[in-house]
């Protein structure tokens, strides 16, 4: 299958999973007792899993473009990779209402805090995951073997990275909620900070060219 | 109609329905009563329904690129198959929550499992519908015949193997439910293991182009 | 504007519409009282539902696309009447939902009825008033003529076929339902039937040939 | 990044937020007490709110078009910036619902305006920092520098004019909320009054033809 369709299928459940989390931001909460203005000013956890994820999935949606751009085309095992890697991505507004809604409690925020990062610790495998399986089966035969080790060098850290900030929950849930906005917050601008040049492509540039 | 916009509208389709496949994992029961991390583990049939779901459909989404690679167009016959199949796809999120909630309860795990297996079923017989319907009026003039009756043969099976599994639900619904997520793991693993090399079309391939 | 963009998002808001669908059909309501075999049954006026507004949008969606295949581009006119017809269509959801929910109830089917018809017969107007704006604003020079007025004949019923459906509702909400599925049934069935052979538009034929 | 990937996602996003607005006209209010005929017509703040935001935007996804139109691609600190503008986008269906259910209420009509208006403030800022950088760093070559001050002047209303009405809340929520109403249709009615011709760019056309 030419990897063009599978881009736009997946940017398709990028774009409506990333829509799909103001479904976190509920107004039933809102609904329930006090005045509004009140119950909009308590919904503050919601306000931040939102911005949160919003911004972890954005990223992730840049990278998964990234990575397909270095794919000469996908076989049946890619697919099923990208699957699973899209089934994780949807399941992203369940996590996030969970946190949204029970990050006021103390006795729940820790369940919370684990299940929004188990989430991201599995997406972040199954990105790398990907990456590995495409890298050495379908890489393109005009790409940048620097970029490719840059690449896989860049995506190492994000499983350990999610994976301890998750397992920072069972001491302290508050920590770990925090060490998930911050990850989000250090690749947002780290990659607006230091994104190379190279990464403006012309509007006419044919996606093939690999020239200057 | 030109097959890509029909394509496209139906990708669009097949990636939202699979994508509110999460509103099938229900925060309102996670909600209720006892500890969150009691609630959520006990969430586990919803997970897995949304993970067969998921599954499913994607691979039914990849069939269905693969059927209109053969057609050279689409007239409006087609069109109606097609949006009664669409029609079967957008239904999935409805069976799939109804599965979440009600595989635990021994009295209504029954009803569960025929909805869900009704609803696979269906849209087993209209996917070798639209297929025997344009393969014998629409098909492409360069289609490699013995391909043609490939997918034939290989779309055979499904409807009476989904209604197999849906007709077992009277007897144990258990062993239903269980069939389901079989179908979906099979399909998954036999098209990343026995997925043939031809399948890696290169990204700068012309659409039209039947060569090597 | 390029028309391209116009229908690219204009697909993705009938794509969207068309699979929020499902939402009408309440899991609330089954999860109500009584077995969950007797209500899903009881849930015979929400598939009915379902699949009446399903066709109707998809039949709505295959006309959006042979109207803006007529016309060489989209001023600022075009966009904001199209945006109003896509307002109607998005709407839809909620009517169906209505319909779904109180169909069964005798006091409420009257009031049901009007709001489902009311919808559709304001986005047949839409419809007819963007086609008679852009026929005569923004047609391709190249286009039939004969086709172009075949056209404005097969939409003038529209309004005035919806819009008695719906009066209909005053003297019997019933009739005024079974109208709802019949027009859409007759739509879906007559195109098929007499969709004419000019239709199958050839995979590789460039979107701007008038040719043959 | 190439241009044409942002834009469809962005295009995605819009199109599913837009959508997702019906879910602000609640059939739980109307499944309340009272006639359901009653309960509709109780409805008719949620039906204002739905269509104020829809052509809200509505227009914003035209605008959206209309800068991307004028950069030569994306570099990692715009695709930052776009993300947090689909965040506000996205945001929409949220305040939308608010509005939608507490507009009745006298009590809670200010906070809900507020929330309404600091959501569309932001988003109006958003655009103005995205279309302030992209035009300084990302222009391409052959843009017309009279067309984009054009621009630039026409966007420098919109935060001041959002945050006006916002703050006119705290003295006349229900005024704050005609000038939402009011903005829109002004935007809405102006673009297609004083659309100017070269806005219709043929079919043809190819995207990035200066000439003619």
């Amino acid at each position: 299958m030419e990897t063009g369709r599978v881009e736009a299928f997946s940017d398709g459940v990028f774009a409506i999973a990333i829509t799909l989390l103001i479904l976190a931001v509920g107004v039933d909460q809102a609904r329930a007792s006090g005045s509004l203005s009140h119950q909009l000013l308590h919904l503050w956890p919601a306000y931040i899993a939102y911005a949160v994820s919003f911004v972890t999935v954005g990223i992730m949606w840049i990278n998964h473009h990234q990575l397909f751009h270095h794919f000469a085309g996908a076989d049946r095992t890619l697919l099923l990779l990208n699957t699973l890697l899209l089934m994780s991505i949807a399941f992203t507004p369940f996590p996030t209402r969970v946190v949204a809604e029970f990050a006021h409690t103390n006795s729940d925020r820790r369940a919370a805090a684990l299940l929004y990062g188990i989430n991201f610790t599995l997406t972040a495998i199954l990105f790398l995951g990907l990456w590995l399986y495409g890298s050495r089966r379908l890489l393109r035969p005009d790409s940048d073997m620097r970029e490719v080790s840059g690449i896989t060098r860049s995506y190492l850290p994000g499983a350990p990275l999610y994976g301890t900030a998750t397992l920072i929950a069972f001491a302290s849930p508050t920590t770990s909620l925090i060490m998930f906005a911050v990850i989000a917050l250090f690749y947002a601008i780290s990659s607006a900070v230091f994104g190379r040049n190279e990464d403006t492509v012309a509007r006419t540039a044919s996606v093939g060219d690999p020239s200057s």
